[in-house]
């Protein structure tokens, strides 16, 4: 039988913010046994990107990542928020080791080519766009990540690739999260928590207690059908499934108070 | 016997232009068997502060490191230029892994209690000087470095460490490998090279080959002595001849364009 591994992802906010961050580390460090944490940071690349002149552009939610900007997120995502929240694990007693994609070539990716895409979603998508140096995962190495594990080292992940010839590219923390779960699949039997704004997917958006506790492939067909499922809980259900398709156990959607794997929503095979 | 390592210290202008780093990737990625690369970054660091309208204060030709600089000399060392370096090596064919003290707790440190300086060298100290968040290194864990170094990685070791605290501090790069290069001892053969603008270190200062190829503690207090070692040159050899003691094979003094081992002054018991 395998061992248990939990990869917790936080959003920037939550490592971002002083009072958020204290209680994280007090969570995380509270997590028995094997575990792994994906980091964003957008907020702050934004506001160091502002203080720099730097404006930030997106599109559907994704930055635009120039030259520049490149250069912003390198410097927020692998250096100031991946180091602070390293050196706050430590105070705590785990020993974190801060990782991008290019750090022992953990996760190669290629720059995604220019997309076509719709200004609204009712349109035909006949605008292109070129997110410019944003990473598409082509492999995370689970068996380096694992020989870290094992030495008792928790990997810390900025939501950082490396295309294999001199670039860092940045990559979407919550495919950091789902691509390493995946990689590590083969190895332990991988629980992939993914912190968000609510205790879990709703069953009505107005009651923030009406958390469904557990989604399978059967289930979610169903909620989608009556619509209890809809818009863009959609797709981050379908990205969970397919981590469960690729051989991880579970995955939780819940707070980012409640990551110690009791709480939120389930999905599961 | 033990095996060969070399530990090759490079400053900021060597990581930071274009050209001088192509060089020195083609250089280090040349050397052959287990090798540590550490680096500076302190114009990049001063020219991102600028930028975010933050003045660079230096007192002694070290940096003044307040709360806001600090975070600066994260982003820079620890993001900018460490990532750019470890994706660069990668490129090369070197499997580099970007480590702060921090990293799997791989430098502990305090911060530097406020210290009496003169303003000239003539006059007494009677200046008190707070250098901030500014580390002085406790201990170095040679276990993990040479953990990482047997499986194949190559630290690349940028100049901040942690106080087991939380906070990361600033921490001057050839203390990082001197430190780095006593905890290793211990486990290799350790030849530590320091890259710096001369051939090594001269006998004439007009003559830019007049390179004096060995220096041993006899050796040193001749050239003391009739006066052909001198100034700044003094606290560098007494720092390298203090590496020897504490183990370390020998110490090199050289060009960045020549980190083979095989040129500049070698310092040796």
């Amino acid at each position: 039988m395998k061992q248990g591994l939990k990869i917790v992802k936080v959003g920037g906010a939550v490592v971002e913010e002083e009072e958020q961050l204290a209680q994280l580390l007090k969570d995380f460090a509270a997590i028995p046994g094997r575990k792994v944490l994906v980091h964003g940071g957008g907020r702050r690349a934004t506001k160091v990107a502002a203080e720099l002149g730097i404006e930030s552009k997106m599109v559907n939610g994704r930055r635009i990542t120039d030259a520049q900007m490149l250069e912003v997120v390198t410097m927020v995502y692998g250096g100031l928020v991946n180091k602070n929240v390293v050196a706050r694990l430590q105070a705590n007693g785990i020993n974190a080791l801060g990782l991008t994609g290019a750090d022992a070539n953990v996760i190669l990716s290629h720059r995604r080519p220019p997309v076509k895409y719709a200004a609204t979603p009712s349109q035909p998508a006949t605008q292109t766009i070129d997110y410019g140096f944003v990473g598409d995962v082509d492999e995370a190495d689970g068996s380096i990540l694992a020989h870290f594990i094992e030495k008792g080292i928790v990997p810390v992940m900025a939501p950082l690739t490396h295309d294999g010839e001199g670039h860092i590219l940045n990559t979407n923390a919550d495919t950091i999260a789902a691509e390493t779960a995946k990689a590590l699949a083969g190895y332990y039997d991988v629980t992939l928590i993914y912190s968000f704004e609510k205790k879990g997917v709703l069953s009505n958006p107005d009651d923030d207690d009406s958390v469904i506790p557990v989604i399978t492939h059967e289930s979610f067909q169903k909620y989608q059908a009556d619509g209890t499922i809809s818009g863009g809980m959609i797709p981050k259900i379908e990205n969970a499934l397919n981590a469960i398709d690729a051989g991880v156990s579970q995955v939780i959607i819940t707070r980012a108070d409640a990551i110690d794997g009791n709480h939120g929503t389930k999905i599961v095979d």
